[in-house]
């Protein structure tokens, strides 16, 4: 068992384009990943699509024939669904594949549409990766959700709201020169600060954007890329995934997640690394707070600890451990089932050399990403290493 | 690579139970798989669940940590969609996960909940699985596209009502004393010849029906049986997928489905077998052409020849090849996302002697089931061997 080469990789510009169909934004992350790899798509053995809701934004499920058709593609095909988790289980489940040996050639992308939705419509949708019984017949939503959990933060372990903008601040800085990202422009904490309430602590800028885009990763055995002289610097060497209860009142914490715990231990032990070899990270930013327990559930703070680690400067572009270079899902965008293959394509590009911040990580080797669903019931994570 | 043991299945009711939710099906299917395995809850590593439709029948995404936590499993969880085929496609991925190591007991299970939606509800979210841009924008529901493929068939190959008649009449004989099935009633030729018009040709016993309901299936390593005791007579030796567009326009042929060919040739091969080494096996037969041209498709007649299959008596419970002795989806139900896992509790059985219909194939050892999305834009099949 050999880890995947990551052949290519592509992604949409990350922003609103309403009128765009799924179809439409997979096919142009999916072509530009396997021009990226130049991987001939007839090569491709298997197709996995990770997509969060797209039968309620645009009457549309049984998405795996229809992506691989909208590419030129006839492989199996295959819709993988874990809220906004869905890119990173898609992603999974092809490692899986190409390092068993099931199939040499995977292509695996994600890919949602939002704004057609509007506002409220994406709201609604995105309510659907909590407890229907349990939350969202009772009026939870998302914002909702993290806002308790920011909120017992602050009560167990201390922080304020200036503690958080200080992600969003440094997230929105790192986006500033990525030219796929939804928010090129920096901000300050005081406009973090002063924005407008949507769940108290959760103020506008806490918050990911909606946000339409696909992203896309060609993958192959290592086999496939001797034969045929494609680029194998980037590997995925670990793969880890971890399950919570969906309802945050059935949990015995609401600022410990289990899943990512879980998935962490998975990851670390599956590509035989600690925390300590991760040199950068791509961690899910849904809220700022997200962030926070992150990198607590991760291994890389102590449960309490993570709340100052932006502030500090410790996870700034120019600190010991970057997270979120790529500008997050605050900054970059969150088109939900595609932000799982968003962080492997940023993070491929950061390894490579090729990304707008690369020069932030010139010497780094081994990096993880970690995708999580509603409020991490679901968590998924990869170590990708390059051989410089 | 040694394949999966079934080491235990297990099936709700199929029938009308518009009260009873996702978790609360999935959760009796899941109980009774474990109990018929022997194998405790804590020793699952990994769980599969197929659904289709939840987002809008029960606001309800994020299946796979629901499902698991409505077991008492923490383990890591995953939701497949591939419409009609979810189930078989979350047992592909199971098969994979313990055929090569990654996990030694899976647990894979598929639900639905549709009659809570009502008829015109159900009718609705069924047409995601077709191509919105395409089909349902212009007003095609499934009994539609599949009265098209009835009628296109007769033009191309000859046949009439009748034939199809002889399909629904031999399902519903073999569901009559399955304790399981939805309709455990046998029907006559002038009572489906009779039947409301859904879409001519298709009749109202040319369809199956809107069902609720789960099945499970428990999947464990050779290492794990052999060291704890369980059953290991029946095993999953091949997977098969297949993909097509999904619009019907897209397609070079309606009386053709290469999702099907493809699926069958890769389980073949997989297997080791051929179609001549088949005794009987289970069809997606959501409608009564939908039978004959699976069983084309599959490999047992030639193009335009099974029409007369069910007529002849060649697929009947006396015949020479029974073909959904459980009485399919046309009379044991078709609860979309359930649908493949029942078929592999049904053939499992068959195949154990455990089943009312056991004793029609009591010296068979190999059956095969097939399972299909949408207008067979999605095929997936197993072959199940029995060592008596």
């Amino acid at each position: 068992m050999t880890p995947p080469i990551v052949a290519g990789v592509g992604m949409t510009t990350f922003g609103e384009s309403p009128e765009r169909t799924s179809r439409d934004l997979f096919a142009e992350a999916g072509e530009t990943a396997l021009e990226d790899s130049g991987v001939p798509r007839e090569d491709v053995e298997t197709l996995y699509v990770g997509n969060f809701m797209g039968d309620l934004s645009e009457n549309q499920g049984h998405m795996g024939p229809l992506m691989a058709k909208s590419l030129g593609i006839t492989a199996p095909a295959t819709r993988i669904e874990s809220a906004c988790a869905s890119g990173g289980m898609a992603v999974r489940q092809a490692v899986m594949a190409v390092r068993n040996g099931e199939a040499d050639v995977a292509l695996v992308g994600g890919v949602e549409r939002m704004h057609n939705m509007g506002t409220a419509g994406a709201t609604a949708g995105l309510s659907v990766a909590a407890d229907d019984l349990w939350e969202i017949q009772h009026g939870v939503t998302f914002p909702g959700a993290y806002a308790l959990m920011a909120q017992r933060y602050f009560e167990v372990h201390g922080g304020d709201r200036e503690d958080l903008a200080h992600v969003a601040v440094k997230n929105h800085a790192n986006a500033a020169n990525n030219p796929l990202a939804q928010y090129q422009t920096e901000i300050s904490i005081e406009k973090v600060l002063d924005a407008f309430p949507v769940a108290p602590p959760v103020g506008l800028f806490d918050a990911s954007p909606i946000t339409d885009g696909a992203a896309a990763a060609v993958l192959v055995s290592e086999e496939y890329a001797e034969a045929n002289d494609v680029d194998d610097s980037v590997t995925i060497t670990g793969t880890g995934q971890g399950t919570d209860d969906l309802a945050l009142q059935h949990r015995e914490s609401l600022v410990w997640t289990p899943a990512t715990v879980d998935a962490a231990e998975e990851v670390y032990d599956d590509a035989g690394i600690t925390a300590d070899d991760v040199d950068f990270l791509e961690v899910h930013d849904c809220f700022t707070i997200a962030e926070v327990l992150a990198l607590e559930g991760l291994g890389f703070y102590d449960e309490g600890e993570a709340i100052t680690a932006a502030r500090d400067g410790e996870t700034t572009a120019d600190g010991d451990l970057p997270v979120n270079l790529s500008g997050g899902l605050k900054a970059k965008g969150h088109p939900v089932g595609a932000t799982g293959l968003a962080q492997i394509s940023e993070v491929t590009k950061l390894l490579r050399g090729d990304h707008v911040n690369s020069d932030v990580i010139a010497d780094a080797d081994t990096a993880l990403t970690h995708n999580a669903g509603g409020t991490v019931a679901t968590a998924v994570t990869h170590v990708l290493e390059v051989d410089r």
